[in-house]
């Protein structure tokens, strides 16, 4: 797939951020100032549960953060999300997993499956051609992370993808049972968030999934708050895992 | 209590690493080269399971990591450790935690009272004693941090020491059933540490007590690999938290 930019702005750190397209699919590049085709960066995937534009500031956010770390950034919208076109059936599971979470019910496995397996299987090619496309850029080469978002597509992209060398997950969304399976066969350095308290979320689930990993360096660092309540001092430790290990 | 010096040698690093007695116990104190009377530092307790001669090369890895980040950091000898005198109800109680584990037999919540309990009532005191008889000293000030050791001592102390306002605890040690009670009226700011196949550690428990702490600041971090087997970027997280809270 062919990325081709759209925008471009140099922020007030310097950073240039450009919008583009990778074919249909929206995406932004953060570069540091310091990238160039003679001194090539790593690179950072950033996840997101969809939808750029909500997650923008949040995302700006992280990418400065990394590229301040001397590391490339890009993030590509989700299936389904944004401005990309809904799909029935995955609306069908939200709207399932609504109504299961509004009665105070247990979600059920079956509901977890429709609703991320399918997204699991769009987007881990999106961003691998989108790994494709951004390394072929000359301010950029490996090697790659890959950070947050929804954890079974970190967890996917972890076992496939074999330019990814470490990554960040977010324990803060449904798991299927089809991720503990895969988990098991991860073997890149991890580094996992869990919000202890994260209201939308299944903290049992999170601490199994951390276990099935069969990577030999993990992580679990798990702190208090909310879904959106990550303090920053564990964003600076995630920031530090990928310092470790990218460098 | 007095704290009588009793040798004093200066490390490599200007790290100047004194023994001394606090009343009967024996104990060791390291401070930065640039502590002084008129920069006086800030002091971490640093904990252990017992037997300082043993204990020697990682407690001093430790403060010496401590004093390079601008700290102090002193231990003393547990009750019944060391040099100092046993207490038979404790070596029964131990020998019968040994013949548990090696029959594979779940450990009786009775067996970790009679072992932790009267170990957490007297060596409490003592950290105490040890911590007035520092703070006198000129070249050392608040604030103070604790690390590591028995977890039920460091949550005993957090508890009821107002001085210490900071602590990682190491999540290593069998817990006692009134752990969890005083860990629930804890509000300072911990880091906890647990290492994930911790064969002599009950995970289960350590993530509940993670959980009972009513701190609103807490951190768990946890590595893979055995009791001993923290990891150096774990040991740097550990003091980042002390960094963040001590100066």
């Amino acid at each position: 797939m062919r990325l081709t930019f759209t925008s471009e702005q140099r922020l007030d750190d310097g950073v240039l951020e450009r919008t583009f397209t990778l074919g249909e699919i929206p995406g932004i590049l953060w570069t540091p100032a310091s990238a160039s085709a003679s001194t090539p960066t790593p690179l950072i995937l950033v996840g997101h549960p969809g939808g750029l534009d909500k997650m923008y500031p949040r995302l700006a956010g992280r990418a400065r953060h990394s590229a301040a770390d001397g590391f490339a950034a890009a993030t590509i919208e989700l299936p389904g999300s944004g401005d990309r076109p809904r799909s029935a059936a995955a609306e069908q599971a939200r709207a399932d997993l609504r109504r299961a979470l509004e009665a105070g019910e247990p979600v059920a496995e079956e509901i977890v499956d429709r609703l991320v397996l399918p997204l699991v299987e769009k987007a881990v090619p999106e961003w691998q051609a989108a790994l494709d496309a951004l390394l072929s850029l000359p301010e950029i080469d490996g090697p790659v992370g890959y950070s947050g978002g929804v954890i079974a597509i970190g967890t996917r992209l972890a076992l496939v993808e074999p330019r990814i060398s470490a990554a960040v997950l977010f324990a803060g969304s449904f798991v299927p049972r089809a991720s503990f399976e895969e988990a098991r066969q991860v073997t890149i350095p991890l580094h996992v968030l869990l919000q202890w308290d994260d209201e939308g979320n299944d903290r049992q689930a999170a601490l199994d999934l951390f276990d099935a990993f069969g990577s030999k360096e993990k992580t679990l660092n798990a702190n208090m708050g909310g879904h959106t309540g990550v303090p920053q001092f564990a964003g600076d430790a995630a920031a530090q895992f990928f310092t470790r290990h990218l460098k």
